[in-house]
């Protein structure tokens, strides 16, 4: 059962056009980002009273309560808000994976990473130059 | 400098009517949700060439290089982007707070919390009997 810190019926949360907000799913264990979805009002009064997340699809058009077919619901340990209080950030803890995929997260995928051997990091030493420098 | 993993210009990413996409920012190290901003393809393209984050700005309309005045920017570790193709995530090294507030997040505030006295967990014994129990 959750528990609210703030008045839920004080708080004016920011919708966008369509009614909804974004809401980050983060493992509460691991802090792993597991998925973004969407709430609107209705959904995230249900996630309270449940306690579980449930979301507003935007692909069916109705409330979608993670896991209830599926079987991995996700218990909601703790709820924040941002700044602009126009996004929603759910600490879970996930009965199985995240995305439909079958992956823990739907974040499975890299596109970028930091080049280690970029010019302002310290040089690595050479294989040989290595072996010279060591008995 | 960043290193694309996969060619960018065959990712079909997903972008809103507002030709946006939300961009979830990460700690690289304390994995803390940061902040959630916008990137349009312009943005994400300069992310990726200067290895900041760099956003579109939907209040301002305009590109918005996080830090660009506080001083606050945030290198790139990694991206991520989901399933759907329609988020992106930016692991960070941030050298300032993340929020306009001073906070180093954006999520500083709690909308509810588990209510670890819920009758489905064991009962805690009372101050009284716990006494009784004990030496």
């Amino acid at each position: 059962m959750l528990e609210l810190i703030n008045d839920f019926n004080q708080l004016k949360f920011k919708y966008n056009e369509q009614g909804l907000m974004p809401a980050v799913v983060q493992d509460y264990q691991t802090k792993e980002v597991l998925m973004v979805a969407y709430v609107n009002q209705e959904s995230l009064k249900l996630s309270l009273k449940k306690g579980e997340t449930v979301f507003f699809s935007r692909s069916r058009q109705k409330i979608w309560h993670k896991g209830e077919t599926s079987g991995n619901k996700q218990q909601i340990k703790e709820i924040y808000y941002d700044c602009d209080q126009d996004t929603i950030l759910f600490m879970v803890k996930a009965a199985g994976p995240a995305c439909h995929t079958g992956e823990d997260s739907c974040f499975y995928r890299k596109l970028a990473e930091e080049n280690l051997l970029d010019k302002d990091q310290p040089e690595q030493p050479k294989a040989a130059e290595f072996k010279q420098g060591q008995v």
